[in-house]
């Protein structure tokens, strides 16, 4: 059975509600960040990189939220979360989901995990200012020319959904105005009616 | 015919590389970074995220690496640059791709790029600081935990291989001894040897 290793408000929501989403048959193990449980000898053994979410396969262990969303859109096709059979609307797929690993999710992460990319505690206060700015960027980016609606890839949900979701959680504490960007709002209120995402999130809550 | 928007000395050397290792019919475009030309109207009107790769298909543009590198794959399988029929090798392919867009890059990025996360000039200065010390911890995870040989997933030559390689191109500009890398270093070698790889860099060298 797949295992999800996840800790609580981060990214690993987006493969937690994509396991919903495919009615998959899973269990979860919640990882506190709050006492460094990710550093700890028994969690690296699992995911070297000491992040979540971490994904337990019956073939290994997974990690990425890009591919893990992947694999659970491919290991359970008929629910279609992914338009596999066609390579260009795949590729748009893996790009918005790249562009959110690679781009939004690093623009936040410079507001709580600046120490990631400097020593300098002014440096890191610098950081955390240029936020609200870097991150709305993102989300200008998105609203302008990414996303679709209802769905961020039209009419059809797909993986792209539960990850622009779970970074949209995090709008209002990076500073960002949520009403510059209607679409990416409406997105998340969409979102958060579904049972399979408010099931996730009362997992994680309880 | 499929267009390749590039830059030199970026990571669009990597898409490059795999439409050699396709063997597809393609061109280029260079896009000059010293003059700005990604963030001029008529490269924003291609990307308007204003950043190298972009490939223009038949169906449309396609951005960010991970998701043009699984297009390319896809676009010709009978090279086999990715394992398509296996869910979980494919997403083990998946999750180094994302690894090295999410975080070797991002970190190497905070090298010539730190105005992304701050404006302060010496909080700039403190994130190339950090540059040494953050992209080695990427490459020490990738020797010891994910880089098989002779290519990053065993015995087949994958997607993976081109990105890792042009990562590994900026290792001693990002002030990282190679010395205490050797697996990625003899990566780096045997990729140079490739007919493909001296292909691609002698034409966006021209």
């Amino acid at each position: 059975m797949i295992k999800l290793y996840y800790a609580a408000d981060t990214c690993s929501l987006a493969s937690h509600i994509a396991l919903e989403d495919a009615a998959a048959d899973y269990s979860t193990v919640r990882i506190s960040f709050a006492t460094g449980e990710q550093r700890k000898p028994e969690y690296l053994a699992i995911n070297p990189k000491g992040r979540v979410p971490a994904l337990v396969t019956d073939k290994g262990v997974l990690t990425e939220t890009p591919a893990i969303l992947v694999f659970i859109a491919q290991s359970f096709p008929k629910v279609r979360l992914a338009p596999l059979d066609d390579a260009f609307l795949f590729a748009q797929v893996q790009a918005f989901n790249s562009y959110l690993c690679s781009t939004l999710h690093v623009a936040h992460a410079h507001r709580m995990r600046g120490y990631r990319w400097a020593d300098d505690p002014s440096a890191i206060a610098a950081m955390q200012r240029k936020v609200p700015e870097s991150v709305a960027a993102c989300y200008q980016l998105i609203e302008e020319n990414t996303l679709r609606e209802p769905w961020v890839m039209g009419e059809t949900y797909t993986i792209c959904d539960p990850y622009l979701f779970t970074m949209a959680q995090w709008l209002e504490q990076d500073g960002v105005d949520p009403s510059r960007f209607p679409k990416v709002m409406a997105h998340r209120r969409r979102m958060s009616e579904r049972r399979q995402v408010q099931k996730a999130i009362a997992e994680e809550l309880a």
